[in-house]
């Protein structure tokens, strides 16, 4: 921690502060520079302390020098972190897709788009049963009758299912039917969801929110891994800027990022990230490129009738057409094999 | 609803999408301009239903007319909603300040600051017993402990209090003893959280979230009052945006249009608008000035010493020094006569 | 500056980079942590140099400690920086209110409106005479015959007046005419018109960026100071958000920053921090219960027929209304007596 | 353009707009909502005047629905637009790759780079010889002295070069000299030197606005093609948003969509776009993998001891295995072949 000094701070006032990191257990260097001076503090777990250092008229700013995570850091744990599901690994050396339905609308709908997206080489399937709506009036989800007919999907595909935990009392439930437990943008700040769904042991997708660091992102799979459960898959989904033309803007240098920050895999959903399914198989393929474990597309057999989301979900001939790319793609990307099940 | 067709979309195109509108209940209106032909879809109830026309190639986009909150639009309710705690009324004519430490740390700390916070002209208390923290290795709380030494300093003072709830678990543990919950910033799109806390009857300090557009939150209100909870007070705390210097920006822009948009009244946190104690009380003039109905401001005895948020409080003497201000200030602003207990 | 060197860095490394920074003529010290090793680098006029460590592998980041300008800063200059425009004084006890169309639009209309802004109490009147629009196909501005115009205006009315620059080959036909010359926003980072409109030493109303951060605002004004300009005054006209509601979001919170960072006055342009005229009155009395100098406001005697910026315009009407509140309001702001004229 | 009337609007107010609207070429629709009145204005050129109908009390807010752009749209000139330079094609099936220092540090150090890149594929030449910097007391560079060195380059290896023009009046200088004339981030918007620089007719490579919007930067591509020159190549550079650990946030989306608009060629600059060299190769695949006609990449043969941006500049190494991949990926992207000199 670097403590920085007011210009034409007094002697006292440095030594007060030196005075109180050294209480808190820190050791203390000063560097006396032309104009400021300035006060290294060297610590252990003390670290993790908050002192509020710039309440003191005399402190300029206090700059952190260690990242506030620890677990899920990459000097933590070199090694990259293996997530399997069923006969599947995440962040392995296979691009796995996740596909479905953004909402869960009706039994045939779904078994049919299942079938759909395990054809053109899905690995997982996905599909939202409780939806968290900015809007009141909009469909919330049909609930546990989601989820059963998700199991249904998966007993007949085959496929893993992924779907969305919306709040603590429902993190059961979810859990007895899901393969891996989504939590969406909106609920990643939500610390009291974070630590129930983390008890479940059940792998966990952890979207980036809205408008969260990446630091801050991190923070929030700190919360997960601290409560015991690492089976963490980061999903960078888009994070809100001034430009309009999309609903959000997809980060992709994310993907780098997160892999040299963290042992975790990151996967990228670019129908969120973009918002119109025009966009979604270039973004889906820049994500590949960039180096991601594996892509989240919201598919629906019939997009102009869906519940929610129907702007960005692609229909089952787009989305053939973008796993036919991805498969010839995907083995010049370092690392990355054909996809898992094409 | 506009539809907007792309140019030279055929007719049969116009004919499908006007088909599809009719079924959902709509009147359409063809305008065909000299480039682009757009349908105006006129219809009641049916609005509320997302129709993704967005999703069809030929529909280049859809524009919404109507606002999509209702109950808590100034045209559907055009007097101020008033909310009454004790014998203190938020949105009337006086201004209330909202004062206290960012967390309950101790009895002692918190019956200190509650009378020095009581002389200097504040009329609700505020402090934390849950606080939702970005890192798992911050101070998260005193828990129910903590509720119990705001009730003691209610007891003392008279001064009602305020204090955040975080999760649907311990919503009616916080209703037991707050007069005023407060749904944070982080939790503003947690719909769970705003349906059970609204069933609660108790008045609801909704933060707006950190990157929440205005419409946004006024949907998250939307969700409380559909839940037949009109005792919404709106609290605007700054939104993220590139500038590093101050922790948020304070939107002050805000207060007008929260008025002008909808019933409800409009607090101003200045302690996170800014993030600094040295821009809070500027911003606290400005706030009340563009015509809030009050302020909610964290103040400690020992900011130096907070727990959390230290870097953002104000000591007493500054606290004392703003009051002042604020006192003269607020009478030549309209509609707002001198604080409360001043 | 700091350099905080990549966890398990070889001493050889760390050797390397303290001899790249002895060679560039710093002292360095090194603060060996529990995990990392930092080197504070102390060092005079070399501190401009901007050495790229981070280019190396085994550094992990690099951190200024001294802020990057110098002239402008109240470090630098403890006394408030006065701007004397005739009788006028911008900076000291007196508000001053800018007022005027967005576009010179005629002769007649701007002297009828700058009568109206006189009479209202404006000390100073604005108008454009080369209009920066984002569309090739909008209104460009009159160019010289708007700027003979408000020269016409003064005389009549005795008002200073200030217009826009917008590029180097007209800097010195707008400073033969303006007594106060704007370079706008989208122009904050046009170093060479800068360079070239400190050079006519007019008093320079330098509006913040689109995007600006505090800081590359403030090295905006840098370049007009090393130019051996003073006369600076800053214009806050709101940043660039995801808020769409508003045209732009109005930092307030730029004002007491500004005058605590520098000796320059800083003044609000509401009209543009908004874009609707709807809100202007709100804001301007928030920028002036901020600390805020100054106003700059768009009038116009028929907004709905304006040729540019109608929508955030005030009608003469609004504006009386808007500086009898100032007159009102003023006096109880810190330093602040009534305004000029009034 | 559809104009929102206020709820409860008067007949008589209603009729007022349409008149005006009429007055000004426009053919009127009212389409009475339950709610409601909107007002569908069909126009022809008379759409480009910019009626600030929202200064009226009545009108809640004008929908304008033609983009403001027109000749650069794909909807005027369906077919793509090629730039030749030399014998070299930009925006057709071959990628091409811009590399070089961010500025002419000297003779030999231009002509080493020169030769490094062209070997490992790159086919165009940059580097700056006007930086404009944001801070006065940064690098300048070297003025003429760098455009000679860069010809000289030029003659050497063959490559044509790109350089950035800061100011009008150096602009038939830069012409002289450059085969592609640069217009930065920071320039985008200033429309003087858009216009003069379109004037030489030489190609023009706009980079993206630090804030700007597609649309904006589309109209920036406007003002060039309005000036008789349609060699237009856009530049994505990354975008200003809350994300602090990388310089900007590359916004990839930004490619197909341009190159859904309008018929423009699209590069991407990663350097910039991230700020920092390690995440740069992961990013320029991902650019290419998402359509991009080709990248703008800084190389420098020593990144440590670079004047200007020597953090985000690859070292010959990295450069030469990113066009490796990028030689392995290209064939798989829909249209494009092997790299140009591979």
């Amino acid at each position: 921690m670097i403590i920085v000094m007011k210009k034409n701070s007094q002697k006292e006032e440095i030594l007060k502060v030196s005075h109180q990191l050294q209480e808190a257990g820190f050791h203390c260097h000063l560097v006396e520079g032309t104009e400021k001076t300035i006060i290294g503090a060297v610590g252990d777990k003390s670290r993790l302390m908050n002192i509020p250092l710039e309440a003191l008229p005399c402190v300029e700013k206090v700059i952190p020098i260690l990242a506030p995570y620890k677990l899920t850091s990459r000097e933590f744990k070199p090694e990259d972190t293996l997530i399997r599901v069923g006969n599947i690994t995440i962040g392995g050396s296979e691009l796995q897709v996740i596909a479905g339905p953004c909402a869960v609308e009706g039994k045939e709908e779904l078994l049919l788009i299942a079938q759909i997206v395990k054809q053109a080489g899905a690995s997982i399937l996905r599909g939202g049963a409780f939806k968290p709506r900015t809007s009141p009036y909009s469909f919330q989800g049909l609930g546990e009758k989601g989820l059963q007919y998700l199991a249904l999907a998966r007993e007949k595909t085959g496929l893993p299912i992924v779907t969305e935990v919306i709040d603590t009392a429902s993190v059961d439930l979810v859990a007895y039917y899901a393969d891996i437990i989504q939590i969406g943008a909106r609920n990643m700040h939500n610390y009291a969801l974070l630590k129930k769904a983390a008890k479940t042991n059940k792998p966990i997708l952890l979207k980036r929110g809205l408008s969260a660091t990446i630091e801050e992102w991190i923070l929030a799979a700190e919360y997960i891994i601290t409560a015991d459960n690492p089976h963490i898959i980061l999903c960078e989904r888009g994070i809100r800027t001034f430009e309009t033309y999309t609903r959000n803007t997809l980060d992709l240098s994310a993907v780098p990022i997160i892999k040299y920050l963290t042992h975790l895999p990151i996967i990228v959903d670019p129908s969120h990230g973009t918002g119109k399914w025009r966009w979604v198989s270039s973004m889906a393929q820049a994500a590949v490129a960039a180096g991601a474990d594996g892509l989240m597309l919201e598919v629906h057999p019939c997009p102009e009738k869906a519940f929610s989301d129907g702007a960005q979900s692609l229909n089952p001939d787009n989305f053939q057409k973008l796993m036919t790319n991805l498969n010839n793609l995907a083995p010049y990307i370092s690392k990355k094999e054909k996809l898992n099940h094409a």
